[in-house]
């Protein structure tokens, strides 16, 4: 049984790229697809995000936002301790891309990464995403959700 | 016989990606070869759009009006019924990349995805682009279009 | 003998996106090793530029003209007769990505495009890059001319 | 041992693309994880960065400051001439993607590209990262340095 779908937003619902501009990071990209999914599944599934990123922070919280979900600002280093304080990993599914990941995607009950995930996160994931990330990797998620958790 | 030809824009006349702000959605990214595969058949067949991105719409209202073609804001939940209500399923080419397309694209008499397009819809379309979406697939359709339907 | 390089800059220069926002064309995605390349072999050979992108011209002029060359604009129908009128065929080396770009392709003396151009320009070129648009495949041209054609 | 590790921005730590707008050149494309890996060896290796982009310096200088280090402007043709005035070759590790990095790569210690870099700079390579630029190639790097030189 599956409670919290927690996402991670930089190279996972964003292809992880960004655009800077002589003032500072200034855009991310999002992709298609991972809205849709997250539809399918919200009323059966408690979801958050969560984010490293300080200095992107106001762009990923207006996407998240936008789509009617929240995001926690939370440092790499402190990822793992936050998510043990907030959420029950026997009920959690965690989606993630990095180094810094690889930690709570082995603990969760459900972690899964993308596709173009770092190799250290695909080692450990138990599911990696047919899809890259920002190409559907998020609707790739929720749809294994739902059919294994949730139908 | 095909009257209409009719494209979802985002995912199809568009990469899928689009770049956020901490104001919101500011550009989506559309790409080559489109413009010139519409202008080839826009003589012989009706050309319109349709989107179900109400945040993005007034983006892709821009694109789709300069190349001189219009379209319609539609919700994923009403698109089937919309289309049935707006087009002879007969005579109509669609061309969609996602989850809600399927039904529309297993309805009309040519139903086509391009490359990069959600499984889902690969396996029902008539017809699957070379290319990618944002790469050329419109022009694609337009050229399957032209040998099959109007030459 | 090669007198002229003339480059279409869409696709070829350019990875061939473009950003729209609500006002319009706002950017051109540009890549690296392009003007290395142009660097190297400007002193031996003319290089010129032209595109048929009447929306984002002022885009292109601006990027062309920072390294220090010129681009003029003219419809893709009129592409062929303006370069016969223009050029010596006998002693141009052109570069293209799409579909009305095959026949300048076939008359010119060394007719070229990138890895990811239309299948139908890459059917007639004499020579097709190892790099995508935007990815170098200028630099692979440049290279290409001077081992040839200029050393 | 090594004691600096000196990366090219353009193709390194980004992916080599770069938006133009009518105003000129305005955003660059970083990516994800790389920033991680710099700070896994930023306390046991110097780290700089060096570019030849005079028109987009202030963009890289920007996000290198943003990540807390420093970027020399240097020309492509300088390069190797500034490198070996300001830097150890005995002690350093060097990553660049263009055929002006090709001698400096055969020189230092330890000479690094992204697996997307040229050809001609990844067959003079020491090692050749396993992610393109502006996809992790930085935190490849980074990996490779920290196993082999400082643990």
């Amino acid at each position: 049984m599956l409670k919290n779908f927690l996402i991670d937003v930089d190279g996972v619902l964003t292809t992880g790229q960004f655009l800077y501009s002589e003032e500072g990071k200034a855009f991310k990209i999002f992709g298609p697809h991972d809205s849709d999914g997250l539809k399918l599944i919200k009323n059966n599934i408690h979801i958050s995000f969560i984010s490293a990123d300080k200095r992107g922070f106001e762009i990923s919280k207006k996407r998240v936002e936008d789509m009617g979900f929240t995001v926690a600002l939370c440092s790499e280093e402190d990822r793992t301790k936050y998510i043990e304080n907030n959420y029950n990993l026997e009920t959690l599914a965690y989606m993630g891309d990095g180094i810094y990941d690889v930690e709570i995607i082995k603990k969760s009950k459900l972690g899964m990464c993308p596709k173009n995930a770092r190799k250290e996160a695909i080692e450990v994931a138990d599911f990696v995403t047919n899809s890259n990330s920002g190409e559907g990797a998020v609707l790739d998620a929720c749809l294994f959700i739902k059919k294994n958790y949730l139908d």
